[in-house]
């Protein structure tokens, strides 16, 4: 059984991989994360997943390595993760009201083989007042999350409908993720 | 600002109303759980969760009640909680490689005020083969779950898709309970 080594050093992505029962280790990997406009989105986010899970292969070469990486997109805008609570604020205010889409790239890597795709999901937001918003910032929660907000945390109560997979909105798509492990 | 009780003894209910931010007390309903299959079956689990909620308000009339309960639905069979682990493993064969429904009924209860109401959500599972189905059961995840399975839980990598509400599927529909409770 070869080890398996996660290329991320989101705690949730970590949680999320603990529910497929299978041991691994976590080592971040430190590359450049420019998305490559010049491919669909969905293949440019697998491309970085792969890069991703790549980096940390050719460091350990004899492991099974997983990359991903989730962005959000509105109406062809790519949210990433938010700079400051100005920038997050903005975010919020074109998703409110609004159905995004969620995409997470994820890839599997050994030395005999890479494997990368993509899962879109939809998430429709309820409409949010400004004083909503506000309130929502203060808890924090945007920090370091692609669109500025985390669907397990306090903006549960303002999603209105999902369609696709809620782990893969969190970061992890562990339906897709078990399908590609088990061709290793 | 009135107390709110949450008239459930569900682990996941209480882990999941937490994500409101709101404090409330537990105080589960011991009442006479048959659904009324003389009403649509939304209605009827809807009237489930007000029963719930009611039957707490009876000893506590200056609180507001919450009431929930969920059932998994599949070509008309309702898939409540497994008997033992043989009816588990009845209840996942018909779900695998099929898409099911999950009925969460939800309540809010004043003595000025009874709120009711269901969400529908879609769930799809890959197609499981004998030794898969026994692997899950072995975890025991099944045991007091509607439909022998938690999305939460290790049956997470075998859910292929889901249409609608992630939380209402765990037990709890946020987003639904959080706009009813904004008429309290």
């Amino acid at each position: 059984m070869k080890k398996v080594i996660l290329a991320s050093q989101s705690p949730r992505r970590q949680e999320l991989l603990q529910k497929l029962g299978i041991p691994f280790l976590i080592l971040a990997a430190d590359i450049d994360e420019t998305i490559d406009r010049s491919m669909p989105l969905d293949a440019a986010i697998a491309d970085l997943a792969k890069r991703k899970a790549t980096a940390i292969l050719a460091k350990e070469p004899d492991a099974i390595v997983i990359g991903a990486d989730t962005i959000v997109v509105y109406e062809n805008n790519i949210l990433g993760k938010p700079k400051d609570n100005h920038e997050a604020a903005k975010m919020l205010r074109m998703l409110q009201g609004n159905t995004h889409q969620v995409i997470t790239g994820i890839s599997v890597a050994s030395k005999d083989k890479i494997l990368q795709d993509a899962h879109i999901s939809y998430v429709t937001f309820d409409p949010l007042s400004d004083d909503e918003i506000s309130a929502y910032l203060k808890t924090m929660e945007w920090c370091d999350k692609a669109g500025s907000y985390a669907i397990q945390g306090h903006a549960a109560k303002y999603i209105n409908h999902i369609d696709g997979d809620f782990y893969s909105i969190m970061g992890l798509p562990l339906n897709l993720l078990h399908k590609m492990l088990l061709q290793f």
